[in-house]
């Protein structure tokens, strides 16, 4: 029997560090521009303790999200072996195109996977290259997207990359650009024997949530008095909207997609989420976990690189798996045969869950 | 035996005219920001003996993309006659999303299938609406993806859009602006008994070309020296390499798809092909023939609608097929059996073809 396995992974988490503390100068205004009546030092400590984030990642004006998005492919070609002529197709997850620092105009022509495959050399015109945007679930859809392709017969080996800049979209007078963070991801998925270990995508999940929930994400005008009405558009978020929509509906999808998989709650060892936010991470496992009449959620069952990481929207789900697969998160040991899942949820609103024996 | 079929189609043609002439007082630079030598009138009357491109729609500012694709998208779920809950996929193909006249930021979050879907009211959280981002030749490559998952069994209704306002994003002072134009194109895939018809989707093709090819279409600077270097970026295209290419390259494309299909070149009813110039289709056709040891190619082989519609990207396809079918296209009559032929060409550098028996 065949199913489709990831054989390689790879990451790149850019350099530059921006800690909590680097915000301590900043004005945080509400979304009708009056400045928020708290110390700053207050607005980032009550900031860090719902979300766990301490410090997270930028790129340095050398790299965009096409540029970063090619370096995690680099690893992860490098890491499955495989001849890079060899890629069926290239899809790139991302939100905003390529940003020059500054400019805050996205630039997605020609699309992210044709740059990435420009910068990757390959040259086999069969490898065909395209972006998918769908919030941040959009690297979870590409994997989603690669595993129909397969199966459909058009593809047999797929290379899926999730990147973004998103401290270049952000209003430095909201409190919740704090949340925002650049990276990339990327993963190569290819069809194989399950052999003994019974490896590879078990099952998939995903919905889209277009009624009042569309606008929760999307671009908005600065908080800032100064800056209102200039025109400009950065990434707004109705926070409190985003984590009631994101508690009710994550954790059916999640069931959905395990429900699927014919394996039972017992089986699953890990759960690799997208992160915006800890408490709400937490929240969205112990719902899940209640769905199948569970009061006490594992230990050990959500690995997390937020409080260093911060969110960088498609990048954070195949960041944190590659990092667990490299043990280099405290206390989570990936096992050969292991099932996990992987789960999304951002601007759409979309959702979507996959569980992947490892 | 099923295959894909499209059961419905919809349009936008938005009902601003820009003529030719009203390009009269233009100043036309070329890339290294100098006056070309020559009066706009001659400038224009060249630029229409090899586009064919007399004039032109854009959107007003009450339309976008996202709204020109509801409108299209309205149109072919009525002539479908489906009930709308029942869509799997919503599949947008675009290139600059969102954009407010004058800002020229790219509005990308939420999705503009996330939009669509809010437009259109649809409130079955397991119709997953994503955007595709593949140059102009995307609205085909979203109708191959739909092809793939009905395959894969993961839909079996798909609604794909192509949807573009071109006009937002020009440089006034570059002559390929007179080029571009805006729209929305929509199909409804589903899959179905092929009947006595033999109709849908017989085999697909395509290609991405990312060596040099990568940066021949994308975002540049004005060439009018007042506006070099403000920062803002406009499509820009270096119009001779991707004639050569689309020369090259794309009857190549359409010869593997149709042999694959398992037609002949006789059995080929129409080809409706992406319009960005007409004597570069012309030339295609020709040498797409020419594959066949064919050396005049057939009359009326070949729909036209750039002459009053210009090049509106991933548009122009769904909207020339809605035409012919609606018999708007003098001297092109549709039959049941008939084999045609989708094709397109566009930024990335992309290629695709699909063979449709009607």
């Amino acid at each position: 029997m065949k199913r489709n396995i990831i054989t390689g992974t790879g990451i790149c988490i850019p350099p530059f560090i921006r800690k909590n503390e680097d915000f301590i100068n900043s004005t945080f205004y509400n979304e009708d521009g009056v400045a928020i009546n708290k110390p700053a030092a207050q607005i980032i400590e009550d900031f860090r303790k719902i979300t766990g984030i301490e410090e997270r990642r930028y790129a340095d004006p050398s790299l965009n999200a096409s540029s970063m998005a090619a370096i995690a492919a680099e690893e992860a070609i490098r890491a499955s072996g495989i001849d890079r002529e060899t890629i069926d197709q290239i899809i790139v997850a991302h939100n905003y195109g390529d940003l020059v620092p500054g400019s805050f105009q996205p630039d997605t022509v020609p699309s992210l996977a044709s740059r990435v495959k420009f910068r990757l050399g390959i040259r086999n015109p069969s490898c065909v290259a395209y972006d998918v945007l769908f919030g941040c679930p959009g690297w979870l859809q590409g994997l989603i997207q690669a595993d129909c392709f397969i199966k459909a017969g058009s593809a047999s080996r797929c290379l899926i990359i999730g990147t973004e800049t998103l401290s270049r979209i952000i209003d430095d007078s909201d409190r919740d650009s704090m949340i925002f963070a650049d990276g990339a991801g990327a993963a190569i998925l290819e069809t194989s024997e399950v052999g003994d270990r019974n490896q590879g995508i078990m099952s998939t999940a995903a919905r889209s949530d277009c009624g009042d929930e569309t606008f929760f994400i999307g671009l908005g005008t600065s908080y800032s008095p100064e800056a209102r009405g200039c025109g400009t558009g950065y990434i707004k978020m109705k926070g409190r909207k985003v984590y009631e929509y994101a508690m009710k509906h994550v954790p059916e999808a999640m069931k959905d997609c395990l429900d699927k998989s014919g394996a039972t709650i017992g089986d699953l060892k890990m759960v690799f989420i997208h992160q915006a936010n800890e408490k709400m991470d937490e929240g969205i496992l112990k719902a899940f976990y209640k769905l199948y009449g569970i009061d006490k959620m594992p230990e050990n069952i959500m690995p997390m690189s937020i409080h260093w990481l911060g969110n960088s929207s498609v990048a954070t789900v195949p960041t944190l798996y590659h990092l667990v697969k490299q043990q280099q998160v405290e206390g989570f040991d990936l096992q050969e045969g292991d099932l996990i899942m992987f789960a999304s949820v951002g601007a759409g609103m979309n959702i979507n869950a996959v569980c992947y024996r490892y």
